[in-house]
């Protein structure tokens, strides 16, 4: 299997896929919020699903031999090197209260190494885009991290503190008495913001491959660093803690501390 | 001094002052992330400063007599019954790490007593008026709380867990225990979903008066019960802990809570 020299035709089917799920998606979020309730088969479950569902329809009509790994259907295995990684919804709690951060990710593998990654925010109507060996855009803009350097003037983001536990949650509190705040809510959005300089850090945990693949794309073509806590690169067998840095000097510092 | 029987001109003025400040917000808003540093004179101070000298040139144009109360310039003292409360960026973090959940609140007081509130989300375009004794609106929607009255199913908002301590965060965490689930994020903008039914509780503390007065009468207005901890009504010197609910039944449970 050679690598192509050439993204662009599946940096394109990938914004494809964002097209056609965001009405979908914003449908269900439009509707009357008393349909948000709990244990009913919610509308956030439906369009989830709904979303997924013709994304993967379009991926196999048009690339039968890929693999989809997505939140809601689950691992199709494919017969080639590529891999779709899908999350619908990303921020599923802020999409049932109203928040309009929430955002759709797409992530292509290719030998497991993520190559393509989409985060696209149906009600804000923003998409960042991201591509192995190419800036990161939003639109028409090339999306830069911040030039900060100092974890004392860092701005960090995480979306809630619930998502640390035990040592992982020690080693985000030192983390926190470190910078210049931290702030919580935002889900995938945060990276987007990390991605485009208003943000330093965005240290969580707890997450699937189909959240943070698609951010190694984003990140990486923006200038940034993402890994594990570890400081290792992120795949489909990582732990679901992830540290991504607008430089290499805060991202060295995250991981000393937090390691403790 | 009587009481007005039509607040619709003071409320369209309330909303004239939001529309002057907009502009001025969102101009700041869209400046290079690189310009939001630590201990600069800061865009979110310039946008804070700029849009607040704005609306009080207006009130003191148009209302000499008024009082005002400013999250940046201070007070005026009045020689009427009328005081405006005036916070143009009510969610300062948001602000400087590109979150669009920020948002300029304005209230007015008459006798003490709130009677005008808007939440105006300049990076959203959406805007939100309560008025003593009419239905709160977004544009030309009424908003209406939901009808969840059981802590089970309610879903909880708060800015950040870092407004709680001491007793006051093992009350928050007494709390979150009960609910459905709790969400990080979000300042102003929880409390326009709690009015437009797509949240159920909103608990926070450390709050000043210029943030959580212009919240009454959207609240009210959308049938939802909004106090200080202990359940008495919201004034200029209650102590910044608050309730926000959507019923009555979750507000008098939410006080039983708190208090230990």
């Amino acid at each position: 299997m050679t690598t192509p020299t050439d993204w662009a035709p599946l940096c394109d089917f990938a914004q494809a896929l964002a097209d056609i799920a965001r009405p979908i998606i914003l449908d269900y979020f439009g509707r009357a919020p008393q349909a948000a309730r709990k244990g009913d088969n919610t509308p956030v479950t439906a369009a989830d699903r709904d979303s997924e569902q013709v994304m993967r329809g379009l991926i196999e009509q048009r690339f039968p031999g890929h693999g989809i790994y997505g939140e809601e259907c689950g691992i199709k295995e494919g017969t080639s090197s590529y891999l779709w990684l899908l999350d619908p919804i990303d921020g599923t709690k802020s999409f049932i209260t109203g928040k309009p951060l929430f955002g759709t990710l797409i992530a292509l593998l290719h030998d497991g190494v993520p190559v393509i990654g989409v985060v696209d925010t149906p009600a804000l109507s923003r998409r960042w885009v991201g591509c192995v060996g190419q800036a990161t855009v939003e639109g028409a803009s090339e999306c830069r991290v911040s030039a900060c350097t100092e974890l004392a003037s860092a701005k960090l983001a995480s979306t809630s503190i619930d998502m640390f536990a035990g040592a992982a949650l020690n080693g985000y509190q030192r983390l926190s008495e470190r910078v210049w705040f931290r702030t919580f809510g935002g889900d995938c959005f945060v990276y987007a913001m990390l991605a485009s300089g208003h943000l330093d850090l965005v240290v969580e945990a707890g997450l699937a491959p189909y959240d943070y693949l698609s951010m190694v794309p984003v990140i990486e073509g923006a200038g940034g660093v993402i890994t594990d806590w570890s400081g290792a690169p992120l795949g489909l067998n990582s732990d679901g803690k992830v540290i991504a840095a607008g430089s290499r000097e805060l991202h060295r510092q995250v991981v000393e501390i937090l390691a403790g």
